[in-house]
């Protein structure tokens, strides 16, 4: 599946040095990057596969220049990529050759922590561990936790809804945020939900959530803080197959039990991890499944039990309860290192992220190792098993003729079986670009071109982060056409490509 | 604040005899209610100071039949207020003289119950408290449960985002449910969601949950279904003042605990609820806390422990624990029982819905105090205290001379206070048409525009439950053209009134 952007408008290259300057009447001369070798900095996010040299990159720190941007975009009729600390592993914040690339970095600030209403006010910039560094001493901390955090931005996390090895107890990024301030292309200010609970109209808070940055520009985002549980402990298990390991995880949630977390890993992913920095894996086990239970000391031992009883009712070969916090963290040092691990075997990887209901675990892994046979790769799976959330490592070699093909084949392939079984093509990495042209094994017409009312009701002009997520823009207009009832709204001219 | 409807069309009312000939062509004669006598059994919902005798009452059996009627309802340029259970509180599904009311009562059924899964899929027209009763005895059960449960239907829970006492712990309708079915003006079907986790592209699903009837029709719902705790208790504390009450309440969030339901009432309420069928509660107390704590028993007991030591440093004049599940029921009796209760002593009472940042309750208490008396009218509080969830009863007269305007003006008072702390105009309730004119209160134009410019998206002939939600469409219509950015995105001719 060979990427198909637009190509580049020869109008706007042309206008570009008219768009430096108008650009340098908006922000301070360092905030405007235009040299060829600066911007090759942000030729890529995470998602490595394509790259793109950005027409320009624009820094603002204030909400006026984000508005005074947009409103020169919209007005240039120039398109506008959106990027926060550029970890997007679909390619969200991919730039294009004739796209401003609108870096929220420099929004990095902590607005307010309001520990009486749980929350804290950020910038978009913030990173996501920063926000708990911040609250720690006061015992709280900010629930969603991708693999990222460390590096991605809160405005990221809101633009893909970012999940984390916690979201299968504490949710996603959507169920823990109460407010967004937005700019919309063309300048204006939207404010959506707050400190309090629920909020009335359109959920739209919940609509930019997700939205992979092709709705507005989120200049600030309230965040719910969670008080840290008073204790966790985790259990680390080995199993004879992976199948027998997914019964396990599927026993202990039809047991009424939630996990802070709940991961699994499979025999080449527990080799590479061993290889790269051993800690204590069974070496013998064709899967393990670590099991991490929170809460309040009474409640976490009497649970540790009950699951210790599962997983050997399940027929678990190894059953090992931390007994420290040290041990804990040891059992969890594995799972981080999984994805620079398996980059050791590969020598590269493509992940995948698809959601599956969680009660055909067993057969999606099984029918995975039949596609990687077919396909003469390897796959190594390490993810999210109490959310369902996987994330196959296809292992590949660029060097080899054909190969990236064949992991994109693959990864494809393994995203039909998802969708095939009642599942869904992401978890919570976005469909960005890397996803776009798998759209319709999920959508039909109808699902697309509604989808697309709503990106026009807030883009009409379809400027902001063209080319990621709707596949094949001019067939979904043309469908919108079609459908619109009473012909009142028409869809505007779209990037064709 | 007089409600402004718009005027029927005499356009439509004078085509009456086509559309119901032409309605007979799409249902059975039992299933088009078309006789005035008939009909008046529809002409208000549970918000029943505002009626209309609806043009003509549709119940459809099938999907086909649904898709029919709004094909139908677009072709001829009828309007069509969706209706459940018709308990809506705010007069969401408040049918027009010119418009169809569609009842969904008849999609009935509970299609499926997926326990591996955990959820069921179950027809709009089920009541919510059928879900529950159709899993209980494998130990499950919704979470949602708004007073009405016996009677409301999953769809308008849906349409309304409706909440409960449990929703502090376990989420709104829009936490609890995972797919939607649902049919646009015109007749497409969009399916959203389904029984896995997460889902790519807009967040229409969370869109769709308490969109109030104005973006589309659901036809089927994929609801999360919860295991039981396996042990429940409740704490019922008294106090000397509601401002220590909310102190308490305050508090008990501070340390961590989210209790599966915290529900307060103040003097007034537990006088009436005492008169009404007494239940025990401290007659002496100004204020009281019920608190029910769920999960392992383990768990549970080590949480009332430390509830019980913070009610009393809140200075608790009234602590009492629940030692069977008999006693639990019973502190929770007069809570059910309250609005009958202050029906009682009212002679009737107008019910508000807002909600505020929870730290903000002693001080909104007190305001509503000093309202209450500048209106020279009584005000009795009982609410979900967890969540900042107000429901003021305003008590008045209907039969003295200017009370329902007294009323309705400390109502709206009563709300403005709650946005001036930070709060919103609705927690549980919707927008329908009671608050509609207030909306000015809490957002701005640009705000409005957005909002608008979604419902057209969907709705773009705007036939679709008009005159709820949107105060004055046709100048939120101005104002939309007046934002539309590239003037690419006209508002189509939206119902003027």
């Amino acid at each position: 599946m060979p990427l198909l952007m637009p190509a580049p408008e020869p109008e706007i290259l042309s206008r570009r040095s008219e768009l430096l300057t108008r650009l340098a009447q908006i922000l301070p001369a360092q905030n405007v990057i235009a040299d060829e070798t600066a911007r090759r900095a942000y030729e890529c996010d995470a998602f490595t596969m394509y790259r793109a040299l950005p027409l320009v990159v624009v820094l603002p720190e204030t909400v006026p220049q984000v508005q005074s941007i947009l409103a020169l975009a919209q007005e240039m009729n120039v398109k506008v990529v959106p990027r926060g600390g550029g970890t997007s592993l679909s390619g969200g914040s991919m730039p294009l050759e004739d796209g401003i690339l609108l870096g929220m970095s420099k929004f990095n600030r902590i607005l307010e922590i309001d520990y009486e209403n749980r929350c804290a006010r950020v910038q978009p910039g913030v990173q996501n561990l920063a926000i708990s560094k911040a609250v720690e001493h006061a015992g709280f901390y900010y629930a969603p936790d991708p693999s990222s955090q460390i590096a991605c931005s809160i405005g990221g996390n809101v633009a893909e809804n970012a999940g984390g090895v916690h979201c299968l107890k504490y949710g996603l990024t959507t169920n823990n945020i109460l407010g967004l301030e937005v700019v919309l292309m063309g300048g204006e200010i939207l404010r959506l939900g707050g400190k309090h609970l629920d909020s009335e109209m359109y959920d739209l808070l919940g609509l930019m959530t997700g939205s992979e940055g092709l709705l507005g520009v989120v200049t600030e985002v309230t965040v719910r803080i969670l008080q840290k549980p008073p204790v966790a402990r985790g259990l680390l298990l080995g199993f004879a197959s992976v199948e027998a390991g997914a019964r396990c995880v599927g026993a202990i949630i039809a047991q009424g039990i939630i996990p802070g977390g709940m991961e699994m890993m499979d025999k080449a992913t527990i080799r590479a991890v061993e290889r790269f920095q051993p800690c204590g894996y069974p070496q013998d086990a064709a899967a393990i499944v670590i099991v991490e239970l929170d809460g309040t000391p009474a409640e976490v031992d009497h649970l540790v039990g009950v699951v210790e009883k599962i997983a050997r009712a399940e027929g678990a070969t190894t059953t090992k309860v931390s007994n420290s916090e040290a041990e804990r963290l040891q059992f969890w040092a594995g799972r981080k290192n999984a994805f620079p691990a398996v980059s050791c075997i590969g020598p590269d990887y493509l992940c995948m992220d698809g959601t599956i209901p969680r009660k055909r675990l067993p057969e999606v892994l099984t029918g995975m190792d039949e596609l990687a046979k077919k396909h003469g790769l390897r796959v190594a799976n390490v993810f999210h098993a109490g959310d369902g959330n996987l994330h196959p490592l296809i292992l590949y070699d660029a060097s080899i003729e054909g190969d990236i093909e064949r992991a994109e084949n693959l990864g494809a392939d393994i995203l039909r079986l998802c969708v095939a079984v009642g599942g869904v093509l992401t978890g919570e990495h976005g469909v960005g670009v890397e996803k776009r042209d798998l759209m319709g094994e999920m959508f039909n017409e109808i699902d697309l071109a509604q989808q697309m009312r709503v990106k026009c009701a807030f883009d009409p002009s379809g400027r902001l982060n063209p080319g990621k997520v709707f596949p094949e823009l001019h067939r979904c207009a043309e469908l919108g056409a079609m459908h619109v009832v009473g012909g009142a709204l028409p869809f505007p001219d779209l990037p064709r490509f």
